[in-house]
């Protein structure tokens, strides 16, 4: 059994899960609050797959903190397997509404300059930012769990 | 040495690279020639984003064609690393483009209803299928070569 950074059942991999999950809340929160997020399909989409995130990431905490306090070994084949097809998944959806979301905040702000104080583009910059951050630590989860299935 | 699907030197890592090349060459076209394309940043890093793939498709499909003809091997753990390097960058920014440009096409299509004849969303939508497709062959690809770095 290798133990890198971030690998599961450890304590590096348990505060990357950790930071996934307050980065998506986090996101998730600074939209909701952002007045006129539902007037783009972009904007809901990035909820909805932060909400997966958030879930996926706080699942594999709990798992991740349970292993650490029964002193257990999550590095076996079949687990890594789901842990890298679940991580994959997942941090492909975040980075797709991560992207959707930018896209559209970069076409209100500088191209069609719709802000104004009703029409919050900060908070949706700042909700996007918030995505980002929350996906880079899922991607350095998901790369890890990759290289693990092939030295498990 | 092991020889996968889409691994380089092979004929269907040749294959993969033309497809990518071909896709993300049709993706600019479509994108250059709908009118009013440069109103959205989005639209603008999509085709940024399709030409790096592009070039990056192009110059390994000229490697694979030169290591079939010659029959040598490209599979030395520092060409690999390079090939896993360049594979996921390129990936990650062509998703990133595809996706901002879908968040922007949906917004007009869907949400702000701004298409018209001088403003046709259908080939936006039809450049961002593409920018799709050619992302989805660079991801197998890359999934291949990183798989392949854990095997050399």
């Amino acid at each position: 059994m290798k133990v890198f950074f971030g690998s599961p059942g450890n304590i590096s991999g348990l505060l990357l899960r950790i930071g996934q999950c307050f980065f998506a809340a986090a996101s998730i929160g600074v939209m909701v609050s952002a007045h006129g997020f539902y007037t783009s399909t972009a904007f809901c989409y990035l909820i909805a797959s932060m909400g997966l995130e958030f879930l996926w990431s706080f699942g594999l905490a709990c798992l991740d903190f349970h292993a650490l306090r029964s002193k257990r070994s999550l590095q076996n084949p079949v687990l890594v397997s789901l842990f890298v097809v679940g991580d994959w998944v997942t941090a492909t959806l975040s980075l797709a509404g991560a992207c959707s979301s930018a896209g559209v905040a970069v076409l209100f702000s500088r191209d069609l300059g719709y802000c104004s104080k009703t029409f919050p583009c900060t908070r949706f910059q700042i909700g996007v930012a918030f995505a980002f951050i929350s996906w880079f630590l899922l991607a350095i989860s998901s790369l890890v769990m990759f290289w693990l299935l092939g030295a498990v």
